[in-house]
């Protein structure tokens, strides 16, 4: 009996093709991030359960962590997400890190889900995060990351758009504003969360059976509040309050960084317990793809959790193949060719002098392959197109003598004969060009 | 109660000082794979638990592998090596993939061992293997590309060793050379598998053993096969084997190529069962870590296990801490400054021209970190240092009059007064050069 060739429920294979894209994203991922001054780290696979069970909701940890006893009898699982994770790497190291610590990773996460378009089981993710930081210029930091991602990605301003809100505001709304005990407050937040995803009247409907007694002045109240665009839109007994003078500050950062997609939304919840501040989330404004792309916000109670001083901490993820999705309706994903320069053909018998010439091609930092099956020619070169390798190189027995080489651009058909020094340069020099796109010219 | 701060056990945090060191293990490997032509896949953490059963040896799959069941009752383990898994893509795939097919993936892997030095619960590995290639130009170009590995980290040919075996050349031994039945052969390969382990008074007692009523003779014989240098040092029924000649073409081929620290050794076994061919690891020579940091092999079974055509394939792996503890042993791992490149001092009331010029030197690809705390500007100073990030620019109200910047040579602690275009050069030529590090001169 033969085994299955099909990889695990909700995961995928990435073959040379699909690898390139997935290489692209996180190369952009990292220039981004390095580029504000984050430095990568990188954290284990597993956790212990419980560092899930405190603080990430009861869905993520009891229903989609993958969970087992190891054999040691420890409850662990695979990480669904990297949050608790850094905290507890900054906890462990509260007292040797420099503060600000700027950190990023892209890692691997499992959630055992319904596989879907844009949700798999096993994905990718970028995690942005800012350690010791109490002041609003972090939020706002983080959130003109997130805006120059999408523009790294090539996104234009009417692409997305940042919706932002702050989970001490939603507090205040609901115990100061709107009276509310603790279970009507929950049942209210549950409510705002889904408001872009039910009608109104049943929106309105199930507000008055959460008001209960209060229900009239209460619907007028929430009336009022989501026909605020702008926090300075709010009631004054809301907008003078704390929460709201900081998120305010944070739109007048964002301001000045020319951060220009942000929306102020009040419904805009995020799932996670943890987060303690500000909140937002990246939409995409295409209707065919209304989907959050990358979301993040404060989440100052989580180092504490591992034993340390509490520390404050503003963070963000964005998932790669929800990145993909985005890049594949916008139609702004490139068209990649082989991280290889030059596939050799070898005619007749110069497998030996190919063979040569491959070893000083590589020591001069040009990626080879070399054919050394002997096979037909319009075998070989079958093998490099469907590879996508830019370059061909033909090397008989004419070329050993004269030294001198048939190139062939793949893409064009192109040919031109070709010495070795002058393969070296053009390889250079096309390198160069791809690296310099990344280091925009000064002006 | 708080939650321990510690990894999970035999697992490491890569904080970004140790995450720089694996950053450069990982762009060596990238960069030596893709040199000779070999392009990067990447594969699920999860495969179904048979697929190890299979072939890759009772101890793995059984004793080492983290398995479980999962929330639909699949059995599945957490890869504990890459070869079966890119083995089934491969399968997958059979008529779609141009071949050869050179591939390449750096993953982690996880197996329940007892952590010691070297040896960790999670870790990474470089795979590198090349599917469709029946002939030995194959294999010597795996362990070609193994010494060239070796020799890009920095080691020289006194450094390491590379031996070499066959396992059919072993079969043959084992059964046409000594006549052994299948139980005794079995016996006589974990025999040889120790003998660099124990005494040869040991071994001559232990192969006493097995070889039963045929001791004197089979002696003799195993001694004639140890004392062999070289594959035409063996009797000559054994050299003249289909093995022992195509073992012989790998060693010709690997002289052709300019490899040099080469050594027949026919007690290499390797441990897995999937091996059908060549065999070879590459191990340090310093008498302090005399420890195995890369090894590989022929497995032409493997994709047929899965529901496809048999394809050959040979492949080599090497693990991320292995080669990190050689390069540590032999002074060969270099000093590496973080990603960032300037950090921005701010004083007095320069932080919005700061943020701007952040802003600016960002937008031309330059990596920069902007302090925003208003802290007294030592310990602003302090976090750069502890930070190891190369150079310190300091802006005030003067600076931002003159646009003229103070910018610090961390590391030299030198101060130059420089504009803001020739800061951006700097750093480019900075950046180049290390590239340049990477891509040889032509000479």
């Amino acid at each position: 009996m033969s085994l299955s060739s099909q990889p695990y429920k909700g995961t995928r294979d990435y073959y040379p093709e699909q690898k390139r894209i997935q290489n692209y994203i996180f190369a952009t991922w990292r220039r981004v991030s390095e580029r504000y001054g984050y430095e990568e780290y990188g954290a284990p696979t597993l956790e212990p359960l419980e560092v899930y069970a405190a603080k990430s909701g009861d869905e993520l940890a009891n229903e989609q962590t993958y969970t087992f006893t190891d054999r040691g009898g420890r409850i662990v699982a695979i990480r669904p997400e990297m949050t608790p994770t850094i905290s507890r790497m900054v906890a462990a190291k509260r007292q040797e890190l420099a503060y600000p610590a700027r950190l990023y990773s892209v890692a691997n996460f499992m959630r055992y889900e319904r596989p879907q378009r844009g949700r798999e089981r096993e994905f990718w993710q970028l995690n942005v995060d800012v350690f010791g930081l109490d002041e609003v210029t972090a939020d706002a930091e983080i959130i003109s990351m997130a805006d120059a991602l999408m523009k790294e990605f090539g996104a234009k301003d009417k692409d997305f758009v940042i919706r932002i809100n702050n989970r001490q505001l939603v507090n205040f709304i609901m115990v100061q504003y709107l009276g509310l005990d603790e279970t009507q407050a929950h049942l209210m937040v549950k409510l705002f969360d889904r408001k872009d995803k039910i009608a109104e009247a049943e929106f309105n409907d199930q507000a008055t059976e959460i008001l209960g007694s209060n229900a009239k002045e209460g619907l007028a109240k929430l009336q009022s509040l989501m026909n605020a665009k702008k926090v300075s839109d709010l009631p004054t007994e809301i907008k003078t309050s704390l929460a709201a003078v900081e998120l305010n500050e944070v739109f007048e950062l964002l301001d000045l960084a020319d951060v220009k997609s942000v929306k102020f939304d009040l419904t805009l919840m995020r799932g996670l317990d943890y987060y303690t501040g500000t909140v937002f989330e990246v939409f995409d404004t295409d209707s065919d793809n209304n989907r959050s792309v990358l979301g993040g916000g404060r989440y100052d109670g989580l180092v504490g959790m591992f034993g340390a001083e509490p520390i404050s901490a503003v963070g963000m993820a964005q998932g790669g193949t929800t990145i993909e999705n985005f890049l594949d309706v916008h139609n702004l994903l490139p068209n990649l060719a082989s991280t290889t320069d030059i596939y050799i053909v070898v005619l007749g018998g110069a497998q030996k002098a190919a063979n040569k010439l491959a070893k000083h091609l590589r020591s001069e930092g040009v990626n080879v392959e070399l054919d050394t099956t002997d096979r037909k020619l319009d075998r070989q070169i079958k093998t490099a197109v469907k590879k996508n390798i830019p370059y061909i190189l033909f090397i008989g027995d004419d070329e050993v003598r004269d030294e001198i080489y048939t190139l062939k651009d793949t893409a064009s058909t192109e040919e031109q004969k070709i010495g070795f020094s002058r393969i070296v340069s053009l390889i250079r020099d096309r390198r160069r060009t791809a690296s310099d796109n990344d280091i925009p010219d000064l002006d």
